[in-house]
């Protein structure tokens, strides 16, 4: 961790504490030498592949300076890379923070902003490592973290077959209407407010992925960060492979009438609501009997089949067939 | 390595070819396996600790959009990642690349950006694994460069004990005068001078850092990114010393009699001049006759002694001692 600014000690102590915070890995001085030091060592564990996955956080891109508290800045920038861990099927080791801030948010918005990562770190034993600061004038994070797999079990977006069977874990388009209740609000946080909740404090699914891939049950995984309809694009282009979806079966958010009649639709939230950081993934047919209806109380549900040919299309409710266009998060497109 | 715009597939292929100019490493599947999936998996050397840095490459803060060639751009947000692996004696194994461009840059700029990138890749075999791309009006560049240390072998900032000699790796301060010459030209490339090529085109000390902790012949290590008065400190501060540099033995750039009336003075360049990514090392005085006086074309330059107090003070040639303040680069000071 490297900082270059005349408030270097001040700054350090209080990153330093996020560090302090996590408890201590099994292995002796697996991580922690970096803050301070040009580089992080870590000792990687035998038989293990190291699993690596950085991910931008940009204010106006990721997320808005006044709508989203800081300490939902600090829990998210973590929880969005841990959720690439998930979908791996790894276990999280510790992670590099990239920082740059105006001057103005080194003092009290900092210290929101690290008791959320804290918090993400101390709840998903992911040790902060190392990292590198610096001045700017918009909130830039960049997260790397490191994770582990047994070698040979990682799973990927290839590797799904013709005749698998697609699912999802939870329900997908809540955190889209959560950032449309934010959006609304003048930064009021409402934490109790479910969507809100799903929105500011993903949980990676880091247990599921786990036991997923030790029971060698997927052939292909991805975590959905952009909306259904984007992220199984990519699994099927990852595959060389198509899919069916029956739009009938999706887990929808449960949207209340005078939501609906704001405008939200919860089949189109679920197609193309980003943010959703659950998993889908797919199951050889002959392995669909192993799998329980839920998973530590997120429902796991089949959606569709994987097909030979590469088109992936959406069964409608009243039995007609259409190309499903990919519609998620994109940010060539729109801003949060 | 993760993009999310409507240019992705060829965004990607531009990105990929990156990788595929590194020659294959020695174990299979090591890594490779993040672009275009969700992480990237990395297979640890046995009997080693993975080295993990991070560094911040922005536009306004690091370089110049108007002034910096992309090449060069890509080259150095590469290299002086690898410096801090050259700094801990590691070997690179492969990088992570986050990205934020506009929307104007992801064509030439974007082309001539990988070109400079892909050839540091090769030249110092560190492998391209994955990362994140986005879109933002400035250009954002974030590496995360993975490297290896045979356990046990890593050196670090803090270990100087009282009474090591202290050492530098090349001349200070040439890069400064390189970024001045740049300043001053309309972003003219002007390759054949040295001093620009060494502001614009670092050459991380890899070698040189394997060697010396290979023989372990130092007790602490840290490469000079801000400057030989900021980064002494640094060292001092992490092994709880001081040190006592003697001005008349710094091994100063070339300045021509011309550059000297435009202001430049070799002694406040080779202390206060950033981007040298020389190696800054501490020898415990009995292992100094293993030295040699170069290495692979690098002069090694003994400039002072550690000391027990923990000032920095600085002997000038007319025998006067002062304390050396740190007059480094600060991106909260100043931008480039």
């Amino acid at each position: 961790m490297r900082t270059r600014s005349q408030d270097e000690p001040a700054l350090l102590r209080k990153i330093r504490r996020v560090a302090k915070g996590t408890p201590p890995s099994s292995t002796p001085r697996t991580v922690g030498l970096g803050i301070g030091d040009d580089a992080a060592l870590f000792r990687p564990t035998a038989g293990h592949e190291t699993i690596l996955t950085c991910d931008w956080f940009l204010e106006g891109t990721h997320f808005l300076r006044e709508k989203h508290p800081p300490d939902a800045v600090g829990w998210k920038c973590l929880t969005r890379a841990l959720s690439d861990v998930a979908a791996m099927g790894g276990t999280p080791r510790c992670f590099l923070l990239s920082l740059a801030l105006p001057a103005s948010h080194t003092g009290r918005w900092l210290e929101r902003f690290l008791r959320g990562l804290r918090r993400a770190s101390r709840k998903f034993h992911c040790v902060l490592a190392g990292g590198d600061t610096t001045r700017h004038q918009k909130i830039l994070i960049n997260v790397t973290v490191i994770g582990e797999v047994p070698t040979g079990r990682a799973a990927f977006r290839e590797g799904a077959r013709a005749g698998d069977i697609i699912y999802v874990g939870g329900r997908l388009g809540e955190a889209e209407v959560g950032l449309s209740i934010l959006r609304g609000t003048e930064g009021s946080r409402k934490a109790g407010n479910h969507r809100l909740r799903k929105h500011l404090y993903p949980e990676p699914r880091l247990a599921l992925g786990q036991w997923l891939t030790k029971n060698r049950l997927v052939s292909a995984m991805m975590d959905l960060s952009d909306g259904l309809s984007s992220d199984l694009h990519r699994l099927c282009a990852a595959s060389g492979v198509g899919a069916r979806l029956d739009g009938s079966r999706i887990p929808l958010a449960e949207i209340s009438q005078a939501d609906r009649r704001r405008g939200f639709h919860p089949f189109q939230l679920a197609l193309d609501g980003g943010d959703d950081y659950e998993l889908l993934f797919t199951v050889p047919r002959r392995r669909m009997n192993r799998l329980p209806k839920s998973f530590q109380g997120v429902r796991l549900t089949a959606i569709g089949e994987i097909t030979r040919d590469r088109k992936v299309a959406l069964l409608r409710e009243d039995g007609s067939e259409q190309l499903l266009a990919a519609r998620g998060w994109d940010p060539f497109r729109k801003q949060v």
